[in-house]
């Protein structure tokens, strides 16, 4: 398993290397030394946890607490640095979620693709 | 990012030529090639597969459901293929979880490590 230990590692450098991962560091470092987007994007993710708690809990949010994440959304959509933030956050969950499903691949060989499993 | 899916792909590679995985391999063909076995096995796991949801929803398993699940258990433990192949799955589970720990840990930089933040 050495190989993988070292394998993963090399990934690991890789993703950091990368001007996708540089350019979040940087935007994550101006907005946090920005009190007023600091504020905005906490806020936004607070709201966004109380959702997803509430969905988890098979709760219905109430209408207000709807338009106030809606507001919220759309504030931080118009904050240039926070947006940019938002998009490359966005950009490199989808590459670990790629890595993710490279890395597994050999599993289909013995498990089957979710595909096969289907059709089981 | 080519940079990063080439390493993907290495360590998808040197994964899937690792001993574990090979043994992992064969010992789940041994196992689909002896009917007996693959029922007791398959009997384990959707046993599991309903605990598991059972837990999901909040139920509670019955005291005859909890003595069904755990003689099954013993049975595969005893039966020497299957408990290999099991404890073949923990230990590659093992190392795909060290794995997204290692690719992951460049986000740390940004977000801090689930320590920093629980002292928040
Ligand atoms: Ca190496
Ligand atoms: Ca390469």
């Amino acid at each position: 398993m050495s190989n993988v230990y070292d394998k993963a590692h090399e990934l690991s450098s890789a993703l950091k290397d990368s001007d996708e991962f540089q350019k979040l560091k940087d935007l994550h470092v101006e907005v946090e030394n920005d009190e007023v987007a600091k504020r905005m994007l906490d806020n936004f993710r607070n709201i966004q946890i109380e959702l997803q708690q509430m969905q988890m809990q098979g709760q219905q949010p109430s209408e207000e607490e709807i338009t106030q994440a809606q507001k919220q959304f759309e504030m931080v959509q118009q904050h240039e640095v926070i947006s940019k933030l938002m998009a490359e956050e966005q950009r490199l969950s989808t590459v670990i979620s790629d890595i993710n499903k490279i890395v597994t691949e050999p599993l289909e060989e013995i498990y089957g693709t979710p595909e096969d499993n289907k059709s089981e």
